[in-house]
């Protein structure tokens, strides 16, 4: 449901609800004898009763004697916790690896009722179809959807050939259609403060527009930058590291979106902005997921992990809970729809057990049951998906031939390459010595030394030109004959292979070709683990459960081919987002960013 | 400026912005060295710089070395305390009687930078007409103007003749228009919580249009009542008269407009709901005026007055401060544009020695310096009224046997009459046995019984039908030959003549008739005091202060006609309030309204 939806229906609605919190009516829904968190108040009401109708909330208070339908569903609360649903302001479905179906059956059991997906990966395969696409499938989901229009699509313009390109004239046109609620993360912030005209025409239009603008603030200067940032339009930011960061932020009037995903777990760090400062007002601090992996949900939970993490690190509870709903619906300028338990709002609720483990046992959305002590309740259908978007991986039939990498001579000579960190989204320049062998430079599992290629794999007629680039890569740990690819390759999602053998990388390739994209492992000449992902290249239509499994599945084949590390696909998956440091690959090329200078295309073999 | 005349000059301006807070560019304004009061984290941030540019806050934080340029004006603050513009969500400008224009220049200097005008009073006299026309009157003035649009017009469709009416379909057109920014205040509960399906109608087109819309819940029912009311759509009340009724109202989700107006003094009784439970969140808690005179303004200040009023009853100073301006800005949901001073917002700043005095030393409302050391600093042009707009009371040449109460016999009897109660909205009903003279029922000023005549003032072609009432009134305790009137005559502003004798009572009619509206005091044949009001026969087109010159000649002049209570001109201003308790007397008769049953019309002689 989006937010015009609800005011449609609540419109419609309004003298019924009228009448049901007067009893004249009776309530489609009652929740008897709780304790509701009021996270407007912050205190707790206990022996609390809630009627809703039709998904809206018409009464909260003592309903002894109002009246009883024949379809009035009724909960008894017995004095265990009352909450709002919990809203994920900043977060991107593509990251779990599943399409928004099997991501909402996921995650309502675990008490998140609205999202806000900013669409950026599969936009940047598909474009603006995407995001209408995106609308549509979100169309029949008891889930709320606020998608946030990506606004950096490619990252950096001609530094690599993403699916397809957003202009402010595209972002325009989102708003206008309403297939978006909020703008999604402005990542150039060098755009931003440096004056790019390109980037400040969008944030024009999420002005104009009045939408919510959100940021991706990543630098250290929170003087003149952060201001300038900020300034611009943007007013949440899910990028901050530190206290002072978090601070800095909020005192500015940005809403800190406190990160804690599968990978990314910034929230201890943030914390101590709050805890070292009691009396502080906390209303600029919200927590956000950005990305997790179906793993993370299937064995962890989703928002409901994060508030616990901030409780069991010193949060105290109702004020835990007011950064992943009441102040989150204040962020976005929703509270009128959702983050609290009061007449008139959506009725999201969970019953938990009580405020340390967060046991979630109920969660209604929108009025409905939606999950049950862990177990989804209600059938969300698959969507059908066009054809076009089931098809996005455009590559000519790989031959190993096709991996080599001709050596300019005959003798030794440096080699520019990459050095994996393991755990860490940044890279480090090596330069290597390397001798030649037959013409060409070779891989060498011995020396962990593997081979880095991007393919483009946007363009339905194949392009002549083959638009694709190689290099070589350090710290990855591979075995010999193996080889691992993936079409989940940020941000533009071309097809990554490395390896340290040309035919297991040309397999890798060829899998993911027939699959549509997903995750691969090859060694010694087979399949060892294979993810589909045929919706973009990106997704599974699978359930989280299942994906999850699968995901498990190439995990442990990496670690069987070499790799030690944690969610070490999540690593390589970074190798081609050039708009990070140090040395990373697009399909055109090397992309050096070091010492502060603006990105910039570097040569394999340096003068 | 309106919220999108803000958001599409922040779309212009946005590159501009960034490069001022990166020192690329000079700001036009500079406040140097103040101790920023940060609304958003609630703590004092000393040696702080801010910087704006064309009406924008550029930057906040250390500004040394930031470039100035030749039209660059510097403020050294020097240590004193540097706030956001205050942020009035609820009131009327008619209540104060000058036009906006006048309005602006008189609550400027106090450092109000931010109205919601709820422009029920001119919409009463001229219907929707009124709206455009006010809205046109904002638009080159140096306030933000967050006009309200008025949804009870009249007050009870069918028991009163006002100007006009006003409709869902006229609420939608506001809406599309623009004209209107939120809802004016729902003041129909009962119409709203049993369900007027026309009540309804307006409120969907509130919700339809996504306006936050605003209430005026004065009942004492706290659970049925209150959630049915919210559940309908408003969010904010400026009504509540004790804690009990502003914390349930918070903790249902609708933001608490304390008022401390002129008459309505209830800041004091609802504060304890803070004071007395300090660890509550007090976000919901917002402070407004609704109604002040030009008196007021002139002797106390504006919405400041309320601020040091609050911080005088223990609340803290920073807690207080967010009460008119961050609570606010998010209870209208406009806090990316008013209610703290950070990058992107309004540069909508106060400069104040203290925070116990609050002594506002300049006043920046978009940039501007518009007002230091109380005095206005930049001209507000009068604006060019069209002649409808000036030309409102349109009754017939009045004459005494106008004002004649024909007996219907000869013999002494009972005669329903009202009883006003200084200081009070309401009045009571009373029975007086009277003896008639020569046919007539006549007022007698030694018993203290006046008479009370309401004409119908609205149309330009005289109605044939007189469309008059008059009735008997105890408690104004008028001298003998005397008489009062006025055209500010709650809600639909008809002519109010309340008088010991009918002579006098035409007087003052032709009076007003003659001036165009106003207050006019007669005594023994000649016009004592006379305060005209032009403009719908509400408000003057003078100075605040030539207002507050002219009022106070009228209740010097009513204290001499025998009136000792203070500003009973607005008592009498209520007694064709016929939503009010217990009698009182519409144009088109006597109006009941007691015992909490629905008003009716009662006879001048019961049976």
């Amino acid at each position: 449901m989006t937010y015009q939806d609800f005011l449609n229906h609540k419109a419609v609605l309004s003298a019924d609800l009228a009448a049901v919190a007067m009893a004249r009516q009776a309530g489609d829904l009652i929740i008897r004898k709780g304790r509701l968190v009021n996270v407007h108040t912050g205190m707790i009401e206990d022996q609390t009763d809630v009627i809703a109708f039709k998904g809206i909330i018409a009464f909260v208070g003592n309903a002894d004697g109002y009246p009883v339908g024949k379809n009035t569903k009724i909960i008894n609360a017995d004095g265990r916790y009352i909450l709002p649903g919990l809203i994920d302001s900043h977060m991107h479905v593509e990251s779990s690896m599943v399409d928004l179906a099997s991501f909402a059956s996921g995650i309502l059991p675990h008490g998140t009722t609205t999202i806000c997906p900013d669409i950026h990966e599969m936009t940047n395969v598909f474009g603006l179809k995407a995001v209408e696409l995106f609308h549509k499938t979100a169309a029949h989901i008891p889930l709320n959807v606020l998608a946030a229009m990506p606004v950096c699509v490619p990252s950096i313009p001609g530094m690599e050939d993403a699916g397809s390109a957003i202009t402010a004239s595209d972002v325009g046109k989102a708003y206008r259609e309403n297939w978006v609620e909020l703008q999604g993360e402005q990542m150039n912030f060098p755009g931003v403060i440096y004056g790019d005209p390109n980037v400040h025409a969008i944030g024009g239009e999420s002005l104009r527009a009045g939408r919510v603008m959100t940021g991706h603030y990543s630098s250290p200067d929170l003087a003149g930058g952060l201001n300038s940032f900020i300034a611009s339009g943007m007013t949440a930011c899910h990028e901050s590291t530190s206290a002072r960061e978090a601070l800095a932020k909020a005192g500015r009037g940005m809403y800190v979106q406190q990160r804690y995903g599968s990978a990314w777990l910034d929230l201890p760090n943030l914390l101590p902005a709050l805890l070292d400062n009691p009396g502080m007002d906390s209303r600029m601090f919200t927590m956000v997921t950005d990305d997790v992996t179906p793993l993370t949900i299937e064995e962890e939970g989703h928002l409901i992990r994060v508030l616990r993490e901030a409780v069991r690190l010193g949060v105290p509870p109702v004020q835990a809970l007011q950064m992943v709903t009441l102040n989150a619906a204040q962020l976005l300028e929703k509270e009128r729809w959702i983050g609290s338990v009061a007449p008139g709002r959506a009725a999201d609720i969970l019953i938990v057990n009580n405020l340390v483990d967060f046991k979630v046992q109920s969660v209604f959305s929108g009025g409905i049951l939606v999950a049950e002590k862990g177990c989804l309740k209600v059938e969300i259908p698959p969507y059908d998906y066009p054809d076009w978007s089931l098809d996005s991986v455009h590559i000519p039939l790989q031959k190993a031939g096709d991996f080599v990498v001709p050596s300019p001579g005959d003798e030794e000579l440096t080699v520019r390459s990459i050095r994996l960190v393991p755990g860490m989204v940044f890279t480090r320049e090596e330069m290597l010595c390397l001798v030649p062998r037959d013409g060409q430079l070779r891989a060498d599992f011995s020396q962990d030394l593997a081979k880095v290629c991007v393919i483009y794999r946007h363009e339905k007629s194949i392009p002549v030109e083959d638009r694709r680039s190689i290099a070589f890569l350090k710290g990855l740990t591979l075995r010999e004959n193996t080889a691992y690819a993936s079409t989940v390759s940020h941000d533009s999602h071309n097809l990554l292979v490395v390896g340290t053998d040309d035919e297991a990388m040309a397999l890798a390739a060829n899998t993911l070709k027939a699959s549509g994209g997903g995750l691969v492992v090859v060694q010694d000449g087979s399949v060892q683990a294979l993810m589909p992902l045929p919706f973009a290249g990106l997704m599974s239509l699978k359930s989280v459960s299942d994906a999850a499994l699968e995901l498990k599945g190439v995990e442990t084949a990496l670690r069987e081919a070499g790799c030690p590390h944690d969610s070490v696909e999540m690593t390589i998956s970074l190798l081609g987002l050039i708009v990070l440091p140090e040395l990373h690959l697009s399909n055109k090329g090397l992309v050096q960013m070091k010492d502060g200078a603006p990105p910039c295309f570097v040569p394999l073999f340096p003068e």
